[in-house]
């Protein structure tokens, strides 16, 4: 059954502004064009042979898509925040690890987190890594609620 | 396949008291009809033509339901807890969005909270509201932990 | 549908460390042999007639298997975690729960946690207790992150 071992995943991140912590973390998945499908959160493996989509295309409004997503919100003003996820394919794209982090840090200190996590999750496997692929959004909160949102979304087709 | 795009739902809330918090939060989901199934927690959008149920008919026990639920547990005496689910209809039943919170509060402060995320979720959609619809509930800690939770179950039929 | 009502089910624990907080997680996973797959979190509810498997066998790179989990991480040197999952089937297999807890304690001190929890939503049900079953798993912090992990994964076959 095809929702069972996804066979399309996109990766992005976007970070956004919203009237309430909530409203902010829809705000950043609207711009990631997934603002209107229901996720399912999973731990964090990508299936052998997955193909990368560079957008997410029409889905039926509330559509369930099994999605690896890493996120933050703040309501303070001044500080920033960051949300990363770190995927890992590896040789021959026989399969893949994503791991995630978020805080309150820049992105590039949130990607270094997850590039660290990769790296040791394909040690411990013995799995040599073919491909290194990273989402981050950072924002500084204002006067508003802000959330950063990195994701894997996948699809049964 | 039906389970990605679900066809009917319910909206319901209650509040119980249990022996331990997990406990409480075990009591109230009974009370809802949904203390033998599976919950798989889902973000929050209902896809368009739902139809909505006034109960929860008998399911197969521990049968995977995708659910959007907003809960919080207490054991603190004295204290008001309450959880409350929004649910946003668009005109036509095009699709809707959920919204959930949960907190130290009363009952109408949650459905406060939940409304003001609905409206806003809809004018960044540039959606328009056919109908909104509330679930809450409210509980006061006495010398047991208790648990408020608000649900939107979905049905793959 | 298949995925819908789990056929089979394997209960274990595990304890690992690991870099961060989330490796550790995963090494703990890949002890319990469900380190490349992808769990998708339930609530807590046994189906009926549930086959017991005594190992998680082969599965595909990255499925997607419905998973009760209980798990705490530490970086705290000195500190003991435990996570446990405690399992009671009913008389006849006509259905069971699952209850879960993690905590700074011992895991003789979790298997009580859930022991408790167990009879409590059983008695609540007027259900009768056929087997109880547990699985727990605890470490203590020395230099590195570590994690506990107890699962139920169902499978849908």
């Amino acid at each position: 059954m095809s929702w069972m071992t996804p066979k399309r995943a996109f990766l992005g991140a976007a970070a956004a502004e919203g009237g309430t912590k909530l409203n902010a973390f829809d705000n950043a998945l609207l711009k990631l064009g997934i603002g209107n499908v229901n996720l399912v959160k999973l731990s964090s493996v990508i299936p052998a042979h997955i193909e990368w989509m560079e957008k997410v295309h029409d889905v039926p409004i509330g559509m369930l898509l099994p999605t690896v997503y890493s996120h933050i919100e703040s309501d303070e003003p001044g500080m920033t925040i960051s949300a990363a996820l770190g995927v890992g394919i590896s040789e021959k794209n026989e399969g893949g690890l994503i791991y995630e982090y978020s805080g309150y840090c820049t992105k590039e200190e949130a990607e270094e987190m997850v590039r660290k996590m990769v790296e040791e999750g394909f040690a411990k496997r013995g799995w040599k890594l073919g491909e290194f692929r990273v989402a981050s959004a950072e924002i500084t909160v204002k006067d508003k609620p802000a959330a950063a949102v990195a994701v894997v979304v996948m699809f049964p087709y």
